[in-house]
């Protein structure tokens, strides 16, 4: 690390002008949070490597600015050269870079790595002592970053018809519109998809970032594999009145994809050119020249459009505002919901049959009473030493059973599969040598998702194999209350998300409990598995609900150093055909896409309303005959134990 | 009009500089909504009653700015020299004046009428045509006034610290305090009360005032009857560091008051010396001079503070900024609450005798089946034309009961007495001349409440004393059920009024119904019936809501030209007592302070969850050992009849 930052230190001074700090991101040149592995200069630079974070190194000082969640491992990982900053306790970067760095400051940052938004609220940070952020011309990391892995160059496919249930055309056809309404020639796409919306951001929605990313890979239908678990391609796009540019490393795209997209009225351009033509675009040299017609402004999202590109344009002629692909984007098709539904049922038939498979093991392995079973395991393990099963082998396990299901791409996000204490850690993510072992006497929580090329999925249940606490149960039993509550809830046109979040929560409440993340995000059409723009979230967002959209229902509880609970579902807005239309507004309700059966043993039916215990058994009911052609005849008997009619 | 009108442009035009334009609000001096009758100017010069709107009067011109509850009066009541402009669909005020009226236009207005919010939120309208707001030196409609009504001087009272519960001196304690947290010298108090603050305001949530008023009433322990229904005295205050004074006129002051308040370390001076005593106050030279100490900015209230005491100071040096006596006086004390609790109790006694009287009256005179029997009437009236009742007149006997009560002191506001089609309209007011007779086929809506000198009342029963259809019952029970699952609810400390608004509409959304109010506000210790910050609303307001606050619970349904339900209690915010405490943050449920029955042939039991009947069982139960004492042996056994325990 020394070396490391001794070399950038040089490079520093030398630059034109000389740099008072660097700083440098966790973000690519698309402002993603998670990046392929060339992209992580930050984890280069300080030798962290948590997700999410920022790096700032001065002259004498190297800090590192990162969340919660990662104090624990940052201090591990720091080495001496580095002090940690937390986030939401220390000052923010940009205050600590006002207050600490002299007057006149140069500040320097690799302007693909930021957004608009971010530079311009560092700009007003430092204007007061006359501090100055200064772009790169190259990004300084890169310069000392021997080994920098290679560019890969996964191979672009198209995600057809069948599957998008709009074409390119159409698509285009409508994000036209929206330019002209806005009086904008062209419109700069940076971000592959929303993977900004991480599950972190979900869970500490005061860092919830607006969702306004684009995303190349839903507008041109197409799919890549540059970012782990989301099916996206590094590309960025520029669209006009009358043209339509793709930037991406052309060795990624057949010629069958250039037709496709050439047929579509998209053109394929060298990832590099895409500064060029940013320039060109705002001069209205674009080959073919934009049909202008009183539209001059160009359109760019400040929280996804990088810093660089933006510096290429004459601000007074961009028009700085959400984009309009993301809520576009959020509200299916019914081809898409077709879609998500039936990759719904296959992954709810995946999911079955690992709790059968895990059952099993848990009886036979360590004498566990099972999963309808109220009994203390054994003492005992029966097969004591030779045969273990941890939070990781069980969830390959689970991923082989998804694997096996047609049209599977891969996971939607590491598998949070965690014992006991583990899963009171919402961001648990198991590793193979230093994860917890599967424990008869405790929770386990498993909360995982899919990529299916016709759906993305997302569900967590909450298991005992032994005997639960009382207050486990109770727990339990809140929780789905919670969960019921926000799944049968019906509501007019324009309401937001945040209206409907305390009724996942009030059943906790009324024990004096809560959870300390969002409700529920969206989830992507083979594409991100937390997208937005909507959000069920105990932070306003000023979002309404619209019908085709989804949204994860997926209220927990969580006991430091004792357990965790979470229940979810995906869920889809639909009109709810109301007996009355008061206000003529419209009422949504929602369907729930998620098919896996609650552990009855966990419930304490008594709590349950007579409404709440139709409602469970006519979910298990439903449950029993969706997923029974995708099980076998045992699979299907442990279902129908599994689902019988519950009562008070 | 045509006279008052021309006499007006006299005088905008020998106005210097001349006026293009003049504005005459609605507000008086402390920007009040309601106001006495010698401060009804734009009453005067428009002819129009209504409590709210703004009149503009230009060289040709004449516009009245009304909202949708006053249209069809407005267009009754303006003579043709008037237009009438519709608030929310007609452009706004400001942005009508800055596109009609010239460049470099002069518009008057009198800057005691309006709030620095207003004044300068016009200015910026008007920057972009270099036109100008004018303050006039005088009221120009005073002048043109003949037989403006004249000053009342009703006495001021002192509210003793048996119901005040916290002396002047603690008050001022605690506001000098914040004034040197906020680093300002002294704080200018203009408002009555939260008068403003009215229940239109509170229906129409989308022109709700933010909560910022202050009153001189509470902060010096003082009550007057300037204001109907309101118990404040027209006044302001200037409180600083060191010395505290209140502005009124002194033939309003007995001795005895004026000695309470020297003792109290507040000085009376004359209601116009405010205007110097401001200019004096910025300059430091009030007497006694404020300690400074650093401390140099004077405290305005930007919605409630006038223009023109604004104008007196150097905007630089002024700390615009909410008050801080809105949420000091929102959180009761203890003996407030106390005072409260006994004054809704003989406030439920008024109310249980008032049904009882009604019940009897329905059917004898109307051969209603009455309250308990859900029967058709008699087709004939026992006594047609001999004896009628009508909204008014049962109002009366209402207010009868209640003046018989202890401590009372006068209606809280205008009783909304509503029969059929009339109780679908919001907002109404019966009048003798034109309201409905009671009718035992149709709905009766009665919201109603009273001034106790322990407590300020706000009630709202339903009622059908004969044959309701299905549909009136399913409504009411859905009300019903929103009402209880509001005053159910538990919540940690921290959560907003507008959270917890779903859960009284939740069951109406389920059948597509909603209403088109606020749910709940806060009601006052003998004081404005409406008082804020805190609201429950569909409208985000950011003001989480404390232990000892009030709150009402007043879900509704309205069914044009059919009828209307509302179920109205007091609530207080009380602590939980939670079995747990995640996050420590404390968790919050209500207490019901409001005791009358809710009528049992309404409501659909077997709609009801067992929990749901539970509750209503126990408040029925309550209200009657409550109410006990306060009736006689017959009011009693009726009572005791309407609580019988339900069952589904």
């Amino acid at each position: 690390m020394a070396e490391i930052l001794a070399a950038l230190r040089s490079l520093m001074s030398s630059h034109d002008p000389p740099l008072h700090a660097l700083v440098v991101p966790s973000e690519d040149y698309h402002q993603s949070e998670y990046v392929s592995a060339r992209d992580k200069r930050r984890e280069f630079v300080s030798g962290f490597t948590g997700s999410a974070g920022l790096a700032l190194i001065t002259m004498n000082e190297a800090l590192l600015w990162t969340d919660g969640r990662y104090f624990l491992q940052a201090t591990q990982e720091l080495t001496g050269e580095w002090k940690l900053m937390r986030m939401l306790e220390d000052p923010a970067v940009d205050v600590w870079m006002a207050n600490n760095l002299p007057n006149d400051a140069a500040i320097g940052v690799d302007p693909w790595c930021v957004s608009i938004d971010t530079a311009q609220r560092w700009e007003r940070a430092f204007a007061k002592k006359q501090q100055k952020l200064v772009q790169t011309s190259t990004n300084l990391v890169d310069k000392v970053w021997k080994n920098r892995p290679p560019v890969e160059t996964y191979p672009v496919t198209v995600q057809q018809i069948e599957f998008a249930g709009s074409s390119v055309v159409e698509k285009l056809k409508e994000l036209r519109e929206k330019l002209t309404n806005e009086k904008a020639r062209g419109i700069i796409i940076t971000t592959l998809d929303e993977v900004n919306l991480s599950f972190f951001s979900f869970l500490c929605s005061n860092i919830y970032k607006p969702s306004c990313f684009f995303q190349v890979a839903w507008l041109y239908n197409i799919r890549g594999t540059d970012v782990p678990y989301c099916p996206v391609v590094h590309a960025f796009a520029i669209v006009t009145t009358n043209a339509a540019f793709l930037y991406v490393d052309k060795r990624k795209v057949s010629s069958e994809v250039i037709s496709f997209l050439k047929e579509s009225g998209v053109e394929v351009r060298d990832y590099d050119a895409v500064s060029s033509d940013v320039v060109l675009l705002q001069s209205n040299q674009l080959n073919p020249p934009a049909d202008v017609q009183g539209s001059d402004l160009i359109w760019a999202d400040p929280n996804s459009c990088s810093y660089a590109l933006y510096s290429k344009l004459n601000s007074d002629k961009v028009l700085l505002q959400q984009s309009p692909l993301a809520l576009a984007k959020a509200i299916k098709n019914p081809v898409e919901l077709d879609g998500l539904k039936k990759a719904h049922i296959r992954d709810g038939a995946a999911i079955v049959q690992y709790i059968i498979w895990l059952d099993k093991q848990m009886q036979e392995i360590y004498g566990a009473s099972g999963y309808f079973l109220e009994g203390e395991a054994t003492k005992e393990k029966k097969h004591s030493g030779t045969v273990k099963l941890t939070e990781v082998t069980v969830s390959d396990k689970l991923e082989s059973f998804r694997a096996s299901k047609e049209h599977f791409r891969g996971l939607s996000f590491p598998t949070i599969s965690s014992v006991g204490p583990n899963a009171a850690i919402m961001h648990y993510s198991p590793q193979s040598e230093t994860c917890a072992e599967m424990d008869p006497n405790s929770i386990y929580l498993c909360d995982s998702g899919a990529q299916y090329q016709d759906g993305t999925t997302d569900i967590t249940r909450t298991f005992h194999f032994g005997k639960p606490s009382a207050h486990e149960k109770a727990c339990y039993t809140a929780v789905l209350k919670g969960h019921i509550a926000l799944g049968n809830a019906v509501f007019p046109n324009g309401t937001c998300g945040h209206t409907l979040d305390i009724l996942a929560r009030l059943p906790l409440w009324k024990y004096g409990l809560d959870y300390r993340h969002g409700t529920g995000h969206g989830v992507g059409s083979y594409l991100n598995v937390h997208e937005g723009p909507q959000s069920i979230s105990f932070k306003p967002r000023n979002v309404p609900i619209h019908a085709s959209m989804t949204a994860t229902d997926e209220p927990g509880y969580y006991e430091d150093g004792n357990f965790g609970i979470r229940l979810e579902n995906v869920l889809v807005v639909t009109d709810a055909n109301t007996k009355f239309n008061f206000g003529d507004k419209g009422y949504l309700s929602f369907e729930h896409i998620t098919w896996a059966p609650y552990q009855i043993k966990m419930i304490n039916l008594k709590s349950l309303t007579p409404e709440e215990i139709d409602w469970l058994n006519a979910y298990h009911s439903k449950c029993r005959d969706i997923l029974a052609p995708y099980l076998d005849e045992a699979e299907l008997a442990w279902l129908k134990k599994a689902t019988e009619p519950a009562s008070a």
